[in-house]
């Protein structure tokens, strides 16, 4: 790989056996560190953070590239820019970044302005001297850029930064790639996930988009409860997988137009059970737990197990409060749905006794400043999911 | 970490940084290869081929930290000892590189007839003089050992074998976790996936183990025609789910004691192309087109698109004659099933129509010689099964 080279980069100082040790070092201390995850965004973030010592500059970012829309967008920026560059999609091919993207050659431009490439900045706020852009290369194809704006107390950017940063860029893609791969197959289970549920509930007339609802429904209740990311995102898959076990509930109970009997009910309340057996494979307790209590009460009058507040696990009791809310607003063979204010009067007054009253209380303050809405739950599920390119 | 030194390794020849430059250069070279697979096999066995580079040996090994049993079991070799080795268990703490994997701490054993902890050569076959053992430690655990057994044409390891086996542990050991991570996802996937399949045949009192012996016959087959492991795994994947349409279709058609009528029928039909819908999440064109087009006939007459013999993908034709003949011999509401060879008849009969004559030839071969038995095909399915530690 040559670097294409405008504004050349000043010479490097004779090789340095002593000082090549140290930054070959570095690299496999780096090396082991970004191996660590699989999180795209925790390698990302350690990617830049472990740039800053191999070349300082003032701002550093990493550009994925998407391979379906031929976009390069941007992952994650440190430094004095990274306002400006947030939310760029830059075509495969365009500017610097883009044409490193397509040409799979590393650049040094020390003087952007004469670069015909170049388009500006995107605001006042930041000016761009000189970029080293360096492709990211895994199995053969490029991934993605590592771009890095004026170096920190110098001119321009050297040989030596340039030769670091491929050598970083040559230990971080196939870390990288491993991420996206995995993050890739969490998001295909996590679809084929929600097209079994979904196709599930359509043998119950009456609950179309249920599933949908009481996920976004649970998500909202555990953000506003302070969930972290990780934690709301094993929420969202135990909501979906709620009522998974109604694979074996017979159609005749599921879509009686009548309340059923005592015999009836126990069928159905198998369904808890289970769906816990169905998702016990998954070793995720968000989601086991989810899918067998989501409908214990914390009176100890719940299924299947009667367990009382303390030992109700929290996925649960999220679930529970989601699950009801929804039910009582949509119309159900037997009646029709209640308007809003109805059925959160439902849900405060189960508080201490069918339902969680921290849950309540989340649900309580999100109601009173209207802020439990549909359209405000599928915002909370959007802001917690991953951004989908095809890695 | 400090190693123990039975029979203390020679020294090392004074430091020499260009000796030093050249054995990193190495390692991140064999760190990029490494981190360039999640493929738990694939990262073993280049680990092993890497191994060499670092230091050779007569025999190399890694071994695997099961955490649930407590037990090293034996993943890759290379080398003269390979035969006697394979298929051992060895309990955390016992032997050497029991040892090695509970202290976290290498090891080189340059007498191992003197050390109180060996308990011979499994076999005559192979002599072991001198151990060098190295635990593979991921997020501070210990999750394996690499083992080298008697150095080529020296007495005894050195302390720069030791060294250099050392940072070779720490390269390869986050890369064999994350493959061991992507392993347990993948398992937790399909263990889910049958799970589902296998409740939701349970809707269907007749059809108890369909699901089960399909897959079973399919890889029997898939085997047979030479397909490749991960191809048989994408087949095995294809075969669990090839129903999971069903997930729509009611009750009283699955369950009807009786033919079906020409509109049952019909909505029978439903579930090909509602299970592709379902798994059309997981970008495997082996799963999508085993589920669209198992019930596709090679003389175009089937459904859901009346595909003709080119254009049927092999997953289709291979899970249509394992559909059909455990259809064929498994008792049914309307018919009781037939012995084994009327259904070989009936598939030999439909080879160039309803079935593919070359799936039908693998099938004839089996049939023949006594191999296409339910046992026979469970064994297949054992045979690519990869082995469940716990990471």
């Amino acid at each position: 790989m040559i670097a294409a080279e405008s504004g050349a980069p000043a010479l490097e100082p004779a090789f340095d056996a002593g000082r090549r040790l140290a930054e070959y070092e570095t690299l496999l201390e780096i090396g082991v560190k970004l191996a660590g995850s699989l999180d795209v965004e925790t390698v990302m973030e350690l990617a830049l953070e472990n740039a800053e010592e191999v070349c300082r500059a003032e701002t550093s970012s990493i550009w994925e590239l998407d391979e379906e829309s031929r976009e390069l967008f941007f992952r994650v920026v440190r430094g004095k820019a990274a306002g400006a560059i947030r939310g760029l999609r830059v075509p495969l091919g365009e500017g610097i970044v883009g044409s490193v993207a397509r040409s799979a050659e590393a650049e040094v431009v020390n003087d952007v302005a004469a670069d015909p490439r170049w388009h500006g900045d995107p605001s006042g706020d930041f000016q761009t001297r000189a970029i080293l852009a360096v492709p990211l290369i895994a199995q053969g194809k490029v991934i993605g850029v590592v771009q890095l704006l004026n170096p920190v107390d110098r001119d321009r950017f050297t040989a030596g930064d340039l030769w670091r940063m491929r050598q970083f860029a040559t230990v971080l893609a196939p870390t990288l790639q491993n991420a996206r791969l995995w993050a890739s197959q969490q998001r295909q289970f996590f679809h084929m996930v929600t097209a079994l549920a979904e196709a599930l509930e359509k043998r119950d007339p009456y609950t179309g988009g249920h599933v949908r609802r009481v996920v976004a429904y649970s998500v909202l209740l555990g953000s506003e409860m302070g969930l972290a990311r990780e934690e709301l995102r094993d929420l969202r898959l135990a909501a979906t997988l709620h009522d998974v076990g109604k694979i074996t509930t017979p159609d005749h109970i599921l879509g009686k137009p009548s309340p059923l009997d005592a015999e009836e009910v126990a069928i159905m309340r198998r369904h808890a059970a289970d769906g816990a057996s169905i998702v016990s494979h998954l070793s995720n307790p968000w989601v086991l737990h989810g899918v067998r209590s989501h409908h214990e009460r914390v009176d100890g009058k719940g299924y299947p197990d009667g367990l009382t507040d303390p030992e109700i696990p929290l996925a649960a009791r999220i679930i529970a409060v989601a699950d009801a809310y929804d039910a009582i607003t949509t119309s159900r063979p037997y009646r029709a749905g209640l308007p809003a204010e109805r059925a959160a009067a439902e849900i405060l007054a189960g508080a201490g006794s069918q339902f969680c009253p921290r849950v309540v209380a989340a649900f309580r303050a999100l109601f009173e400043s209207g802020g439990f809405s549909l359209e405000r739950a599928e915002a909370a599920v959007e802001a917690i999911s991953e951004p989908e390119p095809h890695p």
